[in-house]
């Protein structure tokens, strides 16, 4: 275990960012972030977080942004194997975690396949921060002893799930990018056997100062009476009734 | 968002320890461990973090541990509540996240029933640090769009769970406490349609010097070939083909 012992020359750290707030960030991350020589980070890593960052760590934008060019996968490992191939310590900055749909499974099979030294260090991930922030438990004995997460992707595409397995094993959902797909979403559950009535929660921007928390049921999600921005944590089930919001 | 401010006097702040490593511990939690009056602690929470707590707050157990008398969570919010009364600052320091199999729902409750102020600090949950340590991405885009959390409980109990549908719809499965069950968590997997061949890894005490972690076949698991030690993480699913260890 060395998590935060100090980058080597030609080391990588994949480093989970947590949700934005640099509060949530981890003190292993806030201290190689703080000792290193390249920062390469994603377009959903808050800017209070990488002005944390050492002020002479060169900056990679990673982003995958709609609307303007930006870096392939590919494009990304390639940068990050020649920055440390240089003998650069390099942090590798992911929103969130970086095995919780952060695609940093992918990046480590080509650091290993280049010989690469690297570590991961795990991150708050929305899904977990979210809830949080909210004062919304994503378990409660009485409800649920199952919890999954997914993408709110899913709901827009040819799914590979079964949504009706789906419900049916897991009485808590909590969506990742699910504002764009809310009335798919919702949708989808309802078609899926569970009942109009079942409550909802969208979380925008959790931690930042932009934060925005909505309740409804999958009713009002499906005839679009709930506003929901991107980016958001969409959550669905009972667990939203036990809700007590900070005080 | 006031996750690091300073608490007032009477307030609790809800705080997820994470898995043990000091290193995972968040910037606000380690801040307000640091400036509190007290610190009720479970028994997951590990030395080394408590370390870092105001050496002058008061410390109360709050553990659950199997053989000893252990505090009821009844007992617990009770004390949570009367220190609170008498103006003192306090931490409740949860193992993990205070919202994932935590029971934080429960506390929360009580201290909006109270009156007292609270916040909620999320952690990194041992289903998140794990597979970072193991080195295994418990998301693929090859693999899964979905993830489930859940107790190796939920195996050995009359469970609410359907097994069916829930290995029908989640290529990747995480369960919390997944040691002592390990066989019986195995044999449900099969029951429900799962092949043999499913690899598995378990990951105990992830992050602390006794970490150890092992990989194999849920035929493996049912037979009894692989050593698991509580507390463990299990991972069940194809991800763990794409495992790349620390180097």
């Amino acid at each position: 275990v060395k998590l935060d012992a100090p980058l080597q020359s030609g080391e990588v750290a994949l480093v989970g960012a947590g949700p934005g707030d640099p509060g949530l960030l981890t003190v292993a991350a806030l201290s190689l972030l703080r000792d290193c020589d390249v920062i390469i980070h994603d377009a959903l890593v808050s800017e209070k977080v990488l002005d944390l960052g050492n002020p002479n760590a060169r900056r990679v934008f990673a982003g995958k942004r709609g609307g303007r060019p930006s870096a392939s996968q590919s494009d990304i490992c390639n940068t990050m194997i020649s920055l440390a191939r240089e003998g650069h310590r390099v942090v590798r900055l992911k929103g969130g975690d970086p095995f919780i749909f952060g695609r940093g499974g992918e990046e480590i099979s080509r650091l290993a396949e280049a010989g690469i030294r690297f570590r991961v260090i795990p991150g708050i991930s929305a899904g977990v921060a979210a809830p949080a922030m909210a004062g919304i438990p994503l378990t409660e004995r009485s409800v649920n002893s199952t919890l999954a997460f997914l993408t709110g992707h899913e709901a827009s595409v040819d799914s590979r799930i079964d949504w009706k397995a789906m419900v049916t094993a897991f009485p808590v959902l909590v969506f990742y990018m699910g504002a764009r797909n809310l009335p798919e979403i919702a949708d989808r559950l309802v078609s899926a056997g569970l009942v109009d009535s079942t409550p909802v929660a969208i979380i925008h921007a959790a931690t930042l100062a932009e934060e925005e928390i909505s309740i409804g049921s999958l009713a009002d999600a499906y005839e679009g009476r709930l506003e929901a921005h991107s980016p958001s944590i969409v959550i669905v089930g009972e667990v939203i009734t036990k809700r007590r919001p900070w005080r």
